[in-house]
This record gives C-alpha cells, sequence and structure tokens, in this order.
C-alpha cells in the first residue's frame, strides 16, 4: 500500500458578497470562506483549510479571487471544480481548479491585486445595478477625482487610508502601511457607468473604500486636489473621508 | 370653492423582478402594480387604479415599463416621482412622472414594445449576472438562431408561440394571434453576454419567452431554420419548444 499524496489546488472563485460577511470565517455569519470549505471537506473527508488570496469585508464582491488549499484525496481538479459548484449555492462560483506548486500560496505569492469600484451617475439607478453599484446623485468633478488619482500612483504611506488596529501584526513585512500604487485611472462602462480602478502590490484593510469615500468628497467639491495630497502625506486616518460602501467594490484580479 | 381638479400621470418605471409575482395585481403574492398602487393611495389618500402597457410575467424585469393613473391630488409630478422612490423598495424605480392627455392610455396608446433576453454564453456564469441572465452553458449554433431570427421579422400568427388559454378576450382587437415584428436580432454586450432582442407592435402571453425557448433548440441543433419556419406555420403551441425561464428576460421599451 502506498502511502497517499498530497497535492495542493489553487482555486479561482467568483462570488456575489451580497448575502456574506466577507471572505474570511467568522464566529457569527456565513463566509465565502467557510462555504467552500465545507464543501470541501464534505467531498474530501479531510480538514481542509482554504487559504485566500487576501480578506474581502462583508458585501464585497469578487471576479477572480485566488485561494488554495492542500488534500491528498483522488477527487480530480475537473470533480472539485463541478463538485464544489453543484454543492455552492449560484452566488459563489468556482471558475478554475488546477494543481500548482507547494510553494506556491495564495496569499504570499500574490505581487498585486486589481480592485474596481462602480458609480452609477444615473438620475435614478437600474434597480438591477443597485446591489453592485454605488449610485452618485449629484454630478460629480470628474476632473478633480483624475487629478487625485494621478497623486496616488506610485509608492506612499497610505495610513491615512487604513482603519486602524485592522493590520495583521502576524506579518511582519516591514514595510508597514507603505504600498505601491501602478495605477489609478476611471475607466467608463457606459455613460451612466462608472468604474474606478486601483492596481498596486497590496491593499491595507479597507483602503479602497477609504480612498473612495475621499475621491467621493474631492468629486463633490469638499475638498480639491491639494487637500487630497495633503491627506495622503498626513498619515492619520480621521485627516481622509469616509469608508464608502462596500456593495459597489469588486476584487477584479489577483497578480502573481 | 373650485371642484378639484382631475388630471392624468404617466409614470416610466424600472424594475428588477426577481422577488415579485409579476406585473399585475395577484390574490397570493406581491406584484409591481400592487406596491405602487399601495404607495399612490397612501400619498394621495384616493382610490387610485394604475393601468400598465402590458403584464410581465413572475421574475420578468422591466427598463422602461409605461402606465399611468388619474388623481385630483394637489400633489406635483416631481414629488410623486421623488415620494414614491422614497417609499418603495429599491427594487422598483419611478424614471418619470409626468402629465399626459386623458386620450393617452398606457396599454390601448401603446404602437409597440421592445423585449431583451440575455445570454450569458461563459463557461461558468459570473454569480452577479445569475439573476438577470440565463446561462447557455454549451456552445450554441447562432448562425442557426439568426436564420430562425430573420424568419420571425414582419406579420405571422403566432399561436404556435402563445400559451393557450390565456389571451386576454375582453379586448377585441380583431387581430387574433397576428402580430408584427418589426426587428429580431442578437446583440452583443461583450464577448459572453448575447442579447436578443425584439421589437414588435405586440406579443402575446409569454410569446417571447416561447420564442427562446424555440430559438435555443435550434441554437442547440435539435431543430433547423426550416423547422423552425414550419413550427410558425402550424400556429400550435404543441409543435414549438419549451418556455424559457423569465429571469432573463427584460422589458426593454414601449413604444408610442
Amino acid at each position: 500500500m502506498t502511502a497517499l499524496q498530497s497535492r495542493r489546488i489553487r482555486l479561482t472563485i467568483a462570488y456575489d458578497g451580497t448575502r456574506y460577511c466577507g471572505w474570511q470565517r467568522q464566529e457569527n455569519g456565513r463566509s465565502i470562506q467557510q462555504e467552500i470549505e465545507t464543501c470541501l471537506r464534505t467531498m474530501t473527508r479531510e480538514e481542509i483549510s482554504l487559504h485566500g488570496a487576501g480578506r474581502t469585508d462583508a458585501g464585497v464582491h469578487a471576479e477572480a479571487m485566488v485561494a488554495h488549499f492542500d488534500c491528498t484525496s483522488r477527487i480530480t481538479n475537473s470533480r472539485f471544480l463541478s463538485g464544489l459548484n453543484s454543492m455552492l449555492t449560484g452566488d459563489i462560483r468556482i471558475l478554475v481548479a488546477k494543481t500548482c506548486p507547494f510553494d506556491f500560496h495564495a496569499r504570499f505569492s500574490a505581487k498585486g491585486k486589481c480592485y474596481q469600484y462602480h458609480l452609477c451617475t444615473a438620475l435614478i439607478q437600474p434597480p438591477t445595478r443597485r446591489l453592485y453599484s454605488l449610485h452618485v446623485a449629484t454630478a460629480l468633478d470628474f476632473p478633480s477625482i483624475c487629478r487625485c488619482l494621478i497623486l496616488l500612483e506610485g509608492k506612499h504611506d497610505f495610513q491615512s487610508f487604513e482603519n486602524t488596529g485592522t493590520r495583521d501584526k502576524t506579518i511582519v513585512t516591514g514595510r508597514g502601511a507603505v504600498r505601491t500604487i501602478h495605477s489609478a485611472r476611471i475607466l467608463t462602462a457606459d455613460s451612466t457607468h462608472l468604474i474606478v480602478e486601483f492596481i498596486g502590490d497590496g491593499f491595507l484593510k479597507n483602503m479602497v473604500r477609504n480612498l473612495m469615500g475621499t475621491l467621493l468628497e474631492a468629486g463633490r467639491g469638499k475638498i480639491c486636489s491639494e487637500e487630497f495630497a495633503e491627506i495622503l502625506r498626513a498619515k492619520d486616518r480621521s485627516a481622509a473621508g469616509p469608508t464608502a460602501p462596500p456593495h459597489a467594490l469588486f476584487l477584479k484580479e489577483v497578480f502573481y
């Protein structure tokens, strides 16, 4: 009898975060991680732990979250894909399941992420978009938002946009709140549907939503780009704007 | 004291049909018509009746349903708009409220309608689209579907696509099941998102969903366009394919 061989499997996962308390397993509330782990444990009868590329807040969606798990099961990858999708509810879909090397780690191997924040500028928001975009009823000053977005690009200490006391101190990266944003720009899906896209090497807890809350203040004329630059330099969360709602935010891609 | 003056108000309404039993008021279940009527009665304290341009089935959505009602209330149109939108849940939105002549009737003045049926051809359907498009997992023969769509254009007796016993016999139009389809075509939203659009002078009960069910059989190679033509000529519901699911169907526009 040969020893059971272990392998590492990488999943790409899309989800509608509306009904969930976020990616991460929690005492109270249903999480994406837990839903998938429960199915994996049922399928394999092993104590599977699923490791995600990062956490997403309650209500945040993902087009392509990446996660990995180890198992000794002989279930094929395509059976994992079809089995998980038949067990999970339609608001979580496994897009890809493939074997990866053991030195691949969904979180520590990640080189960057892309987040998109959806805005609806229609006078009245179409009901079918209400769960996936933020309705901005008043006209926004988009040139002002763009001037602020340019300031974000590059390597900065983003403490002003980090919710205090939330950084995972168990990971000593030595970089504190310093992150590099490679690209921050506005994409146009259609005349009333705009997407603010952030690509960077990593994002602090609530960072995209805090950036959006502050960018919307610039869009509403409450602050100008010079003040936005000051907020960034302040390294003080209380200097920045409010946290924008989660339902308009999508984790678009994780880069490796 | 002057007599209260009556006026007729035309509403344009968008809704996410997911949670509703359809447009029309029903004994059991929540309908769009009833939700809006209830708000109008609360606002005006009058026994308002709301007349829609037509019925939509349970689960069908609308981007721009049109309806009218009469009232003697002094509430302005813009107050009706904001008041209704603040009372209604987010899955029903009033887009426009304006005074119209008394000879305007949302149903009898309608010259035509546009319906769109959304298909998702991605290998795995994105969770955020699951409530608004039909996932077609197998590759479809779109040229075959297009050949069938061309056959639909023009004036035909669409009995084969009408659910039996459902026509409203109180309206003697003299045209039976004869309707004119001005345009039937496929639009591409993106590489995995196709829209089958039907523009015509009127549609029988379940007609678009029955057409779609049969068109999908053509797309799956079960029937060819010659057989589709025979089904149309048969004037027999049992000759056609099944009724496609409602959640992918949108009433796009009503023409006057």
